[in-house]
């Protein structure tokens, strides 16, 4: 595999290291000089002989240079999925993208069980995502029972807590409606560490998802966002590919 | 989209409905004439012009026909895992489909959060799937508390539940080691449908799914299997593909 990544930080280097025996070369764009192996790039350009471009920096990187990625007819692997949370973005973004060679993934991310939730996007009634954190995570202190600090759909979540914001557009863009995903932030004396919660309400059936992650070396991130984008670039060159 | 069935019953018959703005030409192989629209072949013969196998009839007919499809070169989506805990029919189907050019595709299928399972699988310890039903289901009336009526792995658990053959052995595949599979089934008073939760330990995080799943017109198939299999097959045309 040939692959730009734009952002060589903690992520990138996650997903190389998964990816090692199997990328063939590799460049990155980043603002700094980071300790990844792969060629830096120093302004964004994308190399002609790149296969896929692989964006592990930000929302912000995503509605800068994901349609000049689109335009080049690359696949394209996306891990900061928030971009799509506004809607004149997204839609540009679509019609580009349906005049393009490239696809598109957004792997699940940080968060499981979406391989349930867009296998019965069409008999759905509602999404939760319930996001427990210890009290002090909100600056409280000697609370006796759980207390909700927020409540609304993913759209207004992601102004007032923005590390939430791939979690939830990504569970949205799954569901196909963002209004069918209700977000509910918890201050929960009884948790030690951050717990997401996914509840799935279908007429097919119920489902619940409980994440308890770990966090990679960067704290702000788990291990499992990383490790599901290699996965999804794993997939593009395994013969067998279980699950999804 | 030109689809062969093998199998043209209940599973075949949601997935046509889910995909039938998308299929050009379709066919399916079963030894009964079926309610499905499309034209049945009384013997097994791939016709050339289709571009993918769908198998959604039993382990047996993966046995029988999944080498056959592998050499057609075609892309091949199985449901019926379970033909892949002989580990000898495994290895074979293996080394003849790093010989051809088919792409072979095993959906999430009754349960989800493979993408998860799928992602973390060099960091699993152990996973464990625990089937619970009503005492009934197992001859057992007036249970107090609930019961634990198999514990083992998921190859010993094949014959003597075979209802959840499946489940287990895609799980397996995901995590690449039947051994760390550990499956209980489990009598208890307390529920009144049956309930399927995956446990995974793993080091980069813990995880619980629990499935509540309605049955499709066949009781013995949940909703969400077939519904699996059709997002897969969706997969092959979207643009913008979200999980996995």
């Amino acid at each position: 595999m040939k692959i730009l990544f734009i952002g060589g930080g903690n992520i990138a280097k996650i997903v190389y290291k998964e990816l090692e025996e199997h990328i063939e070369e590799c460049w990155y764009y980043d603002i700094a000089e980071k300790d990844l192996p792969c060629k830096r790039l120093e302004s964004f350009k994308l190399p002609q002989k790149a296969d896929v471009v692989v964006e592990c920096a930000s929302v912000e990187a995503v509605r800068e240079y994901g349609i000049d990625v689109i335009r080049s007819g690359k696949d394209f692997y996306i891990i900061s999925s928030g971009a799509f949370s506004d809607a004149e973005f997204f839609n540009k973004f679509m019609v580009e993208l349906n005049n393009s060679t490239s696809t598109v993934y957004v792997p699940s991310g940080a968060v499981g069980g979406i391989d349930i939730i867009y296998a019965i996007k069409n008999f759905i009634e509602k999404v939760e995502l319930i996001t427990r954190k210890p009290p002090k995570a909100f600056g409280l202190e000697h609370l006796p029972l759980e207390q909700t600090i927020f409540t609304g759909n993913a759209i207004e979540a992601i102004s007032k807590f923005p590390q939430n914001t791939n979690v939830s557009v990504t569970l949205s863009l799954a569901v196909g409606d963002f209004n069918k995903v209700n977000v509910r932030i918890v201050a929960d004396p009884n948790v030690d560490q951050n717990i997401h919660e996914i509840n799935i309400y279908s007429s097919v059936g119920e489902y619940k998802i409980i994440h308890k992650n770990k966090p990679s070396p960067n704290p702000k991130t788990s291990y499992l966002a990383p490790l599901s984008l290699a996965a999804a670039l794993k997939k593009r060159i395994e013969k067998l590919r279980i699950g999804g």
